[in-house]
């Protein structure tokens, strides 16, 4: 069994001023990776600015990251970044952002590569990574994947390549300008690392400490989650902790069956990635349960829930419904029988039956 | 706040054979660092010398290393290392190899530096390193310390370079050749660690995890250590996984008071550095229930015992008693009133009266 977390985490308040000295460190010229206004908006991109102007570091920044970023528009930010001679890249943002930037650094580091590198095995290094989370789902920040969209294949796959950020910088303050809806979304992603992680073949004591851990803190915050109450500092740095402590948990296994079910809902249907993970989660747990229930009952009982359909009504509760056509749901199915690799996370064998019996328990038939 | 443990860290029976990839990745020419004796005993050498020579690595055997190295040891081991032109180091042992192969490592690296260099705040970088632990207690394989001998002050103390392993290859297996005493000493050396980890004035959500998964496994292996049992397959995978995780919970916080008052009682009165950290234990944990119960509430509970002094006569039982002099008691309070930076690791104001009460309580003054 396998432990290896290399990135730096800070986990503070004004963690970007606190640790400008290692942010600075990693590089001369900064390419700072993010979405249109959401960094704006949360002040995240004026704090890393304020450390690089103090310094008097040059950077340039790409805005033009799109919520599940694809290849092509990676491609296009790495060749800003090339031109731009940038020797360290900085993401900010949610996942898209972050994912993003690990792939632009491994493109710039690589210039003689195009995006046909990203999803064959070679063994290739990426410039210097910061990342600043701004969600608190994707884990981003401390895990190696770089989930980008596929439009040649129709969907969402990490790149070959592991690369974990050199340094987190994780300040809870970004939160407190996202929308409840957002926040539920991107909890509940970090809930399906901590739950995917916990029941993955992969899974060994080390990200069990930290998926337990992920669980508790995340059964902390559910009165929040169901409630109309604004979001407090106080809680702000936990719901961004337990995203962080999640992301440590997937880093050490990946992501599993829930993962793996949402990315062709996102790709086709634009259900957003945090909720296209938790509807299938307890119709995952529940056939789990059938080969491993004492696993299930470790998860329900850090969460606080007493029973799998508890679990189940509290997610439709929050999340609301996806509706799919007969059509959507049989090719679906089928994409995911295609997914071996996929498929090799889950410790036992799953049937055709058990994927399709997922999908009718999770989402509505129209 | 702050985790960073960037060391690749396997654990698992056969793992130097299983992961030799990761080994060999390190360099093209190897300096092995190790003790006179157990790891020929035990077959790790021979683990690291079979890999090497299937990959026709050229190698060196340093196996000069004594208990707490000395400065002097580590500075004529680095000599012959340089003279081989070694680019990577591996130690084997507990932790008098583990820690003075990365003072090798980073004597090598640097052939204009001397011993000179390792108490002084420098920017110096070692060669890659990898840590085969053969002893239950160090953690050194995770953790950045390396804790060398020093005549000229006449202590022990730990070199000011934070030096990570790259790679950590864990088998509980080198354990089964180990005494009973040895085994005793190391472990309570990781329950010093998980202990001086979790009360320090570093801690955080991070280290407690590390920690506490540390004390509830050394909890279960209390039995064992009471009894006349010989040491079985599985206990010895969780002795290890023991010390690795509380390593890992040290290599966020480092020590605290046991540990410095330590090192006089095995510098002039040749204790075991286990038991010598031990002793104190109980005594330490009595003058901070005064000021933080609830976190002594947690240490005790997490290895199941019910009262301080329930856990004072288990490591009495199981260490025996040290014995020093009245001038020595004396001396030694004095010399941990001086040491103000281990001193500031606990979270509250010692007192020469504390320190005096803590020595009183956990030795017999002949
Ligand atoms: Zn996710
Ligand atoms: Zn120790």
């Amino acid at each position: 069994m396998r432990f290896f977390d290399p990135t730096n985490t800070y986990a503070e308040r004004n963690c970007i001023q606190n640790h400008k000295k290692d942010l600075l460190a990693l590089g001369t010229r900064a390419f700072v990776i993010t979405g249109r206004s959401s960094s704006k908006k949360n002040g995240s991109l004026d704090d890393v600015i304020a450390v690089l102007e103090e310094a008097s570091v040059p950077y340039k920044v790409f805005n033009e990251i799109e919520e599940n970023p694809s290849v092509e528009t990676v491609v296009k930010a790495a060749e800003i970044g090339k031109e731009f001679k940038a020797d360290f890249v900085i993401g900010i943002g949610g996942g898209s952002p972050l994912d993003a930037s690990k792939a632009i650094a491994l493109l710039i580091a690589n210039p003689e590569e195009s995006g046909d590198c990203f999803y064959v095995e070679k063994d290739l290094k990426a410039l210097p990574i910061a990342a600043v989370p701004t969600t608190c789902g994707t884990g981003s920040e401390i895990t190696p994947a770089a989930v980008l969209t596929r439009h040649d294949t129709q969907t969402k796959k990490s790149i070959s390549y592991k690369l974990f950020p050199d340094l987190a910088l994780v300040d809870g303050k970004y939160l407190l300008s996202a929308s409840k809806n957002l926040l539920i979304n991107t909890c509940v992603d970090a809930l399906a690392h901590a739950v995917e992680s916990r029941v993955n073949i992969q899974t060994n004591i080390y990200n069990q400490m930290f998926s337990n851990y992920a669980l508790k803190l995340w059964g902390e915050i559910i009165p929040f989650l169901r409630s109309e109450d604004e979001l407090t500092e106080e809680l702000a740095d936990k719901l961004m902790l337990t995203s962080t402590i999640a992301g440590m948990a997937i880093a050490q296994t990946g992501t599993s069956i829930p993962h793996a079910l949402s990315y062709d809902v996102t790709y086709h249907n634009g259900v957003a990635h945090g909720k296209a993970c938790g509807i299938f989660l307890a119709a995952y747990l529940r056939i789990y349960a059938k080969h491993k229930p004492e696993d299930v009952d470790v998860i329900l009982s850090l969460l606080g829930f007493e029973t799998l359909d508890d679990f189940a009504a509290f997610l439709k509760e929050i999340l609301g419904i996806v509706t799919l056509t007969e059509k959507e749901v049989l090719f679906y199915v089928e994409r995911m029988m295609e997914n071996t690799s996929k498929l090799a996370t889950c410790p036992f064998e799953l049937t055709r039956e058990d994927i399709e019996k997922i999908y009718r328990e999770s989402i509505v038939v129209e």
